[in-house]
């Protein structure tokens, strides 16, 4: 059985031999620039992860794996325009080191780029994964959407919340797993099991994500704490905190969101205050480990050795441990 | 046998039915609107002419159109945020509209909705259909950004151009003709031959474009003409007339290229002059004549009755024909 980080490595070693074409430099430079700024590439390793509980042999997985790392660059890419960051891993975005129009036109390229890769599977998988793909990066889209559309709204539901984040993240990695499983040729059930498990380890992961932006320790977490808070990020905590807040507690929170000049630090301090008053931290980690704990279940439904589930049900706990 | 007119009429009602998701509006509605915005249907048409030549069920091919007319369509969405265009069909173009972020995804839906409708397919042709499909579509998106290119590169070659116009316009033509015949169920070379009568189309169609900006009656041609004499662009007959210039005429020429004021009139007015001194218009027309041969020969390759061969002459003479 494979590990997270053998695939990781069989991945890395793919991806630094793509041989994309040369020109239009500007096509293509962003491309590379794009798949060597690195990642932990855990959605495609979830490809090969998924292909691997139902079959020894995982070659056949690894261009679908690399099309789910080529469409998830391409979201980035794209994303990165529509939300003006400078910054991808402590790099520049492709619109920051080019221009706008090439960050668009190159991730169209990288895109149509994820379709080739995935288009060579063996051709009587082709009907299924091409249809569960097709499905799931027009979610993606969707999510993309309605946290744009989000953004405007002042009040939004918890529930609303956590269906964006399913669909902006966690139903790619629950794709991986069952494009991986598909192409192992595993029964369409199953295939199913290992789609749950993807999706909520997603949304718990995303829940962390938004954790960790407050309660993380900024030398782990790897970047500056408390930006959601200083944004007013419509986060699960905020969302949380604004529902239970009454009173005092309610009137402090909404005049710290309304304020247009502010410490950063005292801002974070204050609204971290509240939160801490809420019992937001617990709350947020009750639903992490409710996600967390649906997926392992899901994983059991699985009809195969428990020695093939192995390998995702360790990936599983490290992602719950990690404080980064 | 369909001609391009029946072939019009079956899109238009297929493309009025196609039932998208209403909801994230921001998302769907630009696509929605890009589809009503209507447009002559030429490309997803060479998809049911390409089947009809070699099948008289052209059923299977009409998803497949869809998804060349999607995929036409996306490229377009895309192509007015990257070179800043209001208006499109005299009607604002989507990011004018709504935003460019919502231009910027709504077209990557579009994208993927174009996949959904291609690998709506008889599964016995998706290998071939999609491969064809995958190339083309980067090739599309390369010829984009050559075009932006050379905006910025004082001097370029005729054959660059050519070649640029090929990827950007013509082998998305070639390709839906190929796709038609695939479908069909054609042999290779037959495909191939078609695939040869689009590009050459395609290529004698836009030089068209170049020519009409000069020469069309702009109460025919549907738009001002001039447009691209008054923007320096790098159209067939500027880089003809760049390359046969000498001497006064080659710095008068420059000159009115250099000019930050002018006259919109008297520079088209100006450069119409030196274009007709250098007989721009013959060698223009002798050009696409040469391309529209050429077109008509690789027809003639394809190996079937002459009789499934008429539609596909007619279409081309009308084209040829054109004066707008």
């Amino acid at each position: 059985m494979v590990t997270i980080e053998e695939c990781q490595d069989i991945l890395d070693k793919k991806l630094a031999s793509l041989n994309l074409p040369d020109k239009p430099e500007n096509l293509y430079d962003p491309v590379r620039y794009m798949i060597e700024l690195g990642g932990k590439r855990i959605r495609p390793s979830l490809v090969l992860m998924g292909c691997n509980v139902f079959a020894d042999r995982i070659e056949d997985a690894i261009n679908p794996a690399v099309a789910i790392e080529m469409f998830h660059n391409f979201t980035l890419m794209h994303d990165d325009i529509m939300d003006r960051s400078d910054l991808r891993r402590n790099k520049p975005t492709v619109h920051k080191k080019w221009n706008e129009n090439i960050g668009i036109l190159s991730g169209d390229a990288m895109m149509i780029k994820a379709y080739e890769f995935l288009t060579q599977c063996p051709a009587e998988r082709m009907t299924d994964v091409v249809r569960i793909f097709n499905t799931t990066a027009l979610e993606v889209c969707e999510g993309q959407q309605y946290d744009m559309d989000f953004e405007a709204i002042p009040a939004i539901e918890i529930r609303e919340y956590l269906r964006m984040i399913e669909l902006k993240t966690a139903v790619l990695l629950a794709a991986s797993l069952k494009i991986g499983a598909l192409i192992a040729g595993a029964p369409g059930e199953d295939a199913d099991h290992l789609y749950a498990f993807g999706r909520n380890f997603g949304i718990g992961f995303q829940l962390q994500d938004d954790l960790l932006d407050v309660y993380g320790a900024p030398e782990q977490f790897g970047k500056q704490t408390g930006n959601d808070i200083v944004a007013n990020k419509k986060t699960f905590l905020l969302l949380t905190a604004l529902k239970l807040a009454r009173g005092e507690t309610f009137q402090e929170l909404k005049q710290w969101m309304d304020r247009k000049d502010f410490d950063r630090g005292e801002k974070i301090r204050a609204i971290t205050a509240i939160f801490n008053k809420l019992k937001i931290r617990e709350i947020t980690e009750g639903e992490i480990t409710s996600y967390y704990d649906h997926a392992r279940r899901s994983l059991i439904e699985v009809r195969c050795d428990a020695a093939r589930k192995q390998p995702l049900l360790h990936f599983l706990k490290t992602m719950q441990d990690r404080e980064k």
